[in-house]
């Protein structure tokens, strides 16, 4: 790891320059994206730590890097021999980053971070914190083009339109729709940071990051005009003349700035602090009034799907249906044969599968395939290094999704391979039952997630088990799997559960050194009832593959819940059964 | 309602006198109590409106007064012929008190309120609101002892000493505490304002309330000092004795704005902006620094109650238990022989029956006694012109507290007094259900009442039903019946429940114009169980008072429901008998 320590002198050698006595290098980019393009992984090439979640911190003598609970391992192994010391978030011992690197440096001392990487609300608030201690920050602190020798350039691929019958609306409909939210809350334009807003209210789609079919732009909205910011080699002629006839504006990618600095003053700035980078909230003109939103309506409007979206997402779930039957017969063929089967080729048989689906573009993340104890590491992903053959004993966990042109998918399967323990039998069945309360759960309108959480927790708690990852996130529409406002989590978040929004169900359980559970079905918000009460929602279950019943204790099952269940199986037959072959058909009765 | 047009008449005069065009009457009072002395009930003087929560908005030719649903009924029969327009809070097609004004004012406007009435939270959004708009807020507007002629003195009772047997920690040890986690916080001092706070670290209470049994006074607690600040002639010479012994310090009542403004710089004075009043924050020197925190410190150590409150607080259950069985038996019997009951009466029995008990103090709030129809009244209390006469059919709902020595009690029962419909009886039987899916809850630390609301109200949503109060209330110890800071509601309170709090658990049904259910018992956190997971706690029940059966649909209840109710009655049964005749014993049996 001697490459590691090299950079990290390097970096000191500027920060000395520069009089910086403490920077921060986080895992996201100017889109304030979960999955950056490589171009700003600059956290994973400084650390070589290379989980989606982590920051480095650097002072002139010490280096730290922080994770949560899914990367202790991994950063543990990667960390090794570099200098870095491994801070392990959420562990009441751990100090926050502000607080640590304040007790390591005095006042009077800058720390320095790269705005444009940074969400102003994050930003923000560390210039906040740190005033109160007498340390500077600075913004302007990027020295990393110049240190790394062999950064990645900035993805460039092309462009291309979602057509009207999967998106269900014209580009020029969804500009209409923003600016009539934009004139409720009072304001005349708003700036688009997140590139699946972006892809998402211009019906364009990309390749710029892996998994997530978005591309590079930021976008600025009025009544008046919608400018694209993209660099122009990307648009390709039908996609710049589909975009032109629905009224948008082109200019260069890296213009993006030069026009915030430019816009009027009194213009009033529809802005979610979380939802921009510091760069360019720092841009604007003091002239301007920002009108600050906790949740972008954008956000809003992109989660809650339309009647075609609706309609696509339910293609998609048959066809992944028919993908995980034919993977899941295949899997217990070649086990039952003898053939050689490895947590990696799981991958490679799920996406052989997808991929003879219509309208697939790949996998939506990749493969989390975990035989035995690699279950339990949550968000494991087998590398040569780790992989392990499976054999007809134990649990495998499988989650997995992909793209299609009518829906993105995500489903996590626990599978017994062979003869499973009482415990296994029984922590499934808990996190099965869970499942299913959030699976039918009815609530009035304006419910958060955190109402909803304890649903799928309950029956995990009274057996004094947890798991500590979310229960729920949205998910996109042929965009990111991850997508907010939304989620279901034991974290406060004050967006509502909207009609046609798509959120995970998948309650979990890991025995560390043993096994993980997981089930995961995605839901929709439908209408429920409407009585003196106001309005009511419940979720409709899309996901349609079995369940695996060898694991269930159905002694601790009550009627409701095996009623679900049967009725869950009777849906995905009637579903898929036309899309599969007899010997399909009879595999799926036989597992039901 | 003549006085209270000339009432607003002569208090636009003095706006116009004082250049200020719009003025806010608020419920509230300088130690920001829910229940103000009758000395600062400003807002009830103004516009002849009685309820508990609602606050007046005058401008030169307007006046509203905001209230929640409890009151929309009371409201609109107090305001008539005022002149004063009622604003029905969370209905969506209400305006907020802000935008309200904000929009009958001009920018140049200035809005008066008297800041010592305002919590320093509430008043800081208003002038940051106002100040977006142009408007000026004054915070020094405060004509009202000039207008209300015949306002009522600030109360003068003497405070007494809550013994050490029933307090469980003398003062000195308490401040102990205090002082400790102000070292945590890294702050030198806190200013306490909060009525109870400061009763319950001083170990004394008083008589200046109705039902709340504190007495005015103001704190400051440090290392180095703790002023009591209170009229001397509140002290009997005990009171001081057993104070000065334990290391208080005591300054006049009025002198806490004096003292506050000598507080030396660079002290670091931990604050709740919440829970201290403007008039007092402004008064804080800009050279002292704040510690802002969200819920302050004394709020958790008075709510997490000790070995000795909570054996007290058990005692005072069964003493609540045994006049609760006595009052049921006796409404039976007097409705039985045709003896003349009334809503009003049932007031007058409780407290009969409660005063025998040892230690009693009174009751902890008016009863609410609503037969039929003015069950759905949530707050309602009968008045000689609402109260009727009860018979022996349909359903009465009673919700009732006292004050021991030894605790402070707070149930709700509903009852059948005679025949009863289905509807009654399925409405009934899911509250229960809530009720009892929250009383049996498993959670691990750190939880917060929001996230375990939903088990109350699974059966009613996924009934199409609701009810719009929250479902717990923290209660304090010989103290007010509703404190902080922890709480069960639909909305968010970042306060988690920790070991020791006392909340209730009070889901219900209100049919508006037919009849209101309501299921409330106290519980207590406790530990539950400590795994590789982390500590886990849960619910005991601690109020004892046999739940009506007849209202049962027994239908709908499975078997752990039924287990618990059986074995809740047996409780009840075994804890009260001691203390039963025969035939109250007897009486028992036959309602379990």
């Amino acid at each position: 790891m001697k490459a590691v320590k090299e950079k990290i002198q390097a970096l000191r050698d500027r920060m000395k320059d520069e009089k910086v006595e403490g920077c921060i290098v986080p895992s996201t980019d100017p889109h304030i994206s979960e999955y950056p393009p490589k171009h700003w992984k600059t956290r994973e090439w400084i650390s070589g730590f290379t989980g989606s979640a982590g920051t480095v911190v650097v002072t002139l003598e010490k280096a730290g890097l922080w994770t949560d609970s899914r990367y202790f391992l991994q950063a543990e192994n990667q960390l090794k021999g570099s200098g870095i010391e491994l801070f392990k978030m959420d562990l009441p011992e751990t100090p926050n980053i502000s607080d640590w690197l304040a007790s390591e440096l005095s006042p009077g001392d800058s720390v320095g971070i790269e705005g444009s990487v940074f969400a102003a609300s994050e930003a923000l608030s560390l210039i906040g914190n740190f005033s109160k201690k007498g340390i500077k920050v600075r913004t302007d602190f990027a020295p990393y083009s110049q240190l790394w020798e062999d950064r990645p350039a900035l993805p460039n691929h092309p462009a291309f339109i979602l057509p009207e019958c999967f998106s269900g609306k014209s580009c020029r409909e969804k500009i209409k729709e923003v600016t009539e939210v934009l004139k409720k809350n009072n304001a005349d334009k708003t700036i688009l940071v997140g590139l699946d807003m972006i892809a998402w209210l211009f019906n364009i789609r990309g390749n710029d990051v892996t998994y997530n079919p978005v591309c590079l732009s930021y976008a600025v909205v009025s009544e008046k005009e919608t400018v694209l910011f993209i660099r122009p080699e990307k648009l390709t002629e039908e996609t710049a003349a589909y975009l032109r006839e629905q009224g948008v504006v082109f200019a260069d990618y890296e213009k993006i700035n030069d026009y915030i600095r430019k816009i009027p003053a009194e213009t009033r700035l529809l802005i979610t602090p979380a939802k921009i980078n510091y760069g360019l909230y720092a841009t604007i003109s003091e002239n301007c009034a920002k009108v600050e939103v906790a949740i972008h309506p954008v956000d809003i409007l992109k989660s809650t799907k339309n009647e075609t979206e609706i309609a696509g997402i339910h293609n998609a779930m048959q066809k992944d249906g028919v993908a995980m039957v034919r993977f899941l017969m295949d899997l217990e063929k070649a086990l039952a044969s003898g053939e050689k089967v490895s947590e990696m080729t799981i991958a490679e048989k799920l996406l052989h599968y997808r991929s003879e689906q219509a309208f697939c573009a790949g996998e939506s993340f990749g493969t989390i395939a975990g035989y035995g104890p690699h279950g339990a590491i949550v968000h494991y992903e087998a590398t040569p290094e780790s992989n392990v053959e499976l054999f007809p004993e134990g649990i495998l966990l499988v989650d997995s999704g992909a793209q299609y042109f009518d829906g993105t998918t995500d489903l996590t399967r626990t599978i017994a391979l062979g003869p499973v323990s009482d415990e296994m039998k029984k922590d499934y069945t808990l996190v099965l039952k869970g499942h299913i309360a959030l699976a039918t759960a009815c609530f009035p309108k304006e419910t958060i997630g955190m109402q909803l959480d304890i649903l799928a927790r309950q029956f995990l708690w009274k057996n004094g088990t947890n798991y500590l990852h979310g229960t729920g996130h949205g998910v996109g529409y042929f965009l990111n799997v991850h997508e907010g406002p939304q989620n279901i989590r034991l974290n406060y978040n004050p967006a509502t559960l909207e009609l046609g929004m798509v959120t995970s169900n998948e309650p979990g359980l890991y025995r560390s050194g043993k096994y993980g559970i997981r089930i995961e079905n995605l839901t929709l918000v439908v209408p429920y009832q409407t009585t003196e009460f106001g309005d009511f929602y419940a979720f409709e279950t899309l996901t349609l593959c079995p369940i695996d019943l060898k694991l269930i204790d159905f002694s601790l099952m009550n009627q409701f819940e095996i009623d679900w269940l049967t009725d869950y199986h009777q849906k995905v037959y009637e579903r898929l059964s036309p899309f599969l072959s007899e010997e399909e058909k009879n595999w799926v009765k036989n597992h039901i």
